[in-house]
């Protein structure tokens, strides 16, 4: 893996879109997430409003249940969500656009037809119904909801366990973490009903979630993430499926999609800069 | 869920087998593990011939990997090994024996030709090759080993991420978290090569690691874990492949082995006392 992304170029690569990068700042660091406007257009303008408006500043994490999801946000209701921010329709699966890139996994999956990769994200798709929608792999991000299916995205989490693909289709998802999962599946679990944090408990404060547009470039985390539709892509998900490591005794021969790494790396400041 | 198993007999039920427990004994609380000796008798014989000689106690947690496992012992073989416990031969996977209970899982698999669950482990077969082997669910544990397939059984891990289906077949699996795994999801994730905690970072110490047998009745968790050759278990894996509450709007239809939950409960200590 190593050596196949040394032997990467630069084309193989795309940097983050600064209106669609969050930054969650909390006291241990930094948590980076990427949105997917492609796939939930109407939530992902809902949570860059939020954003914008300062929403989440100060807010908290209030919920770690283990093996499944970290969720923030103000359950409570106790702070008003900007009058302009109405709540928007169901974002759970989307028409397919022939336009998309789509790098289709071979493997098959157990929850849906087709599975890949679109612009950098888990998908799944479905032929016959001609809709596409994101799959909730480890460090997706999602809008969570009651039994209503729409939301304003004041309220959403991050997946920190095995793949909870029954909820695909069942939610918004919106984002994928790109960097700084562990900050936050490291957490303390909650010890009240679903994971939420008790009364009695200590819970983790978010400083801050901006948009990296709104930083200035050198507060921006540089990141670069290997292009899913690139062939280099198909030979890191080769090398994944069949390990080519003298460690391994039996190879998989296949991969599930939620055990493929998208590779991201961190470019470094000076080289960014000669970027801009 | 809660209603399925508030309907249970008490058939439906099992106690863990004392000589098949370890207590991992953290300042945090303990870790309950059952072994599996029918899929690794030379590894868990190894295990329990350490843990009764104290080799775990006073060791650490020496890798945390985010999204991979969590592993302890004594990787620079600083301790040494009793003179009686030798290295013993791969138990990657097993002749199927024809007596041996396996629940099927008919939702496919993108790993192995057949899944479901033997004995309350989530196991794969190959009808093809007569085979059997255990897989890498979320809580399993293995024990690490170098390039060489023979392991004492000093070095151990559990999973605690997506399932890392690609190491099945390809280390001892040899039992599995019934209890206790946020001790080990929730820890600081090692900042060295592969999740090692680095020289600068303070590791968990493992105050001990024992079995249930030889502890007295009073100090032993009372747990009883649903049997997975119930009708019941097949009415759980029902309600989870389709979840009933309102809340979902497209069921499933499928799950993967490593979402189903095997359901564990606590017995109050005075009918524990009264099965005695």
């Amino acid at each position: 893996m190593t050596e196949l992304l040394a032997a990467s170029s630069p084309a193989d690569w795309r940097t983050l879109d600064p209106e669609n990068t969050l930054y969650m700042e909390l006291a241990s660091g930094r948590v980076v997430i990427e949105l997917a406007p492609a796939f939930a257009p109407l939530h992902v303008a809902n949570i860059r409003a939020l954003v914008r408006a300062g929403y989440f500043n100060g807010l908290s994490i209030v919920r770690v249940q283990d093996d499944y999801v970290v969720q923030w946000g103000d359950p409570e209701a106790v702070r008003a969500i900007p009058g302009d921010i109405q709540k928007v329709a169901a974002e759970f699966d989307a028409q397919i656009d022939p336009r998309n890139d789509f790098t289709r996994l071979p493997d098959g999956d157990v929850y849906a037809p087709l599975v890949g990769f679109s612009s950098g994200f888990p998908a799944a798709r479905d032929p016959k119904l001609g809709r596409t929608w994101l799959v909730h792999c480890y460090g997706m991000v999602g809008v969570a909801r009651g039994d209503d299916t729409q939301s304003s995205g004041a309220e959403l989490y991050a997946v920190i366990g095995h793949a909870p693909r029954h909820l695909d289709r069942n939610v918004a998802l919106v984002g994928r973490v790109v960097k700084g999962i562990d900050e936050l599946s490291s957490l303390p679990r909650g010890n009240a009903e679903m994971g939420f944090y008790s009364k009695a408990q200590t819970t983790m404060p978010i400083k801050t979630i901006e948009l990296a547009a709104d930083l200035a470039p050198a507060l921006r985390s540089n990141l670069e993430i290997l292009r899913t539709d690139s062939r280099l892509f198909t030979s890191v998900i080769e090398a994944r499926r069949n390990r080519p490591e003298q460690w391994f005794k039996v190879k998989a021969g296949h991969i599930d999609i939620c055990n493929v790494p998208i590779p991201v790396r961190e470019i470094p400041a000076s080289s960014a800069q000669s970027l801009r």
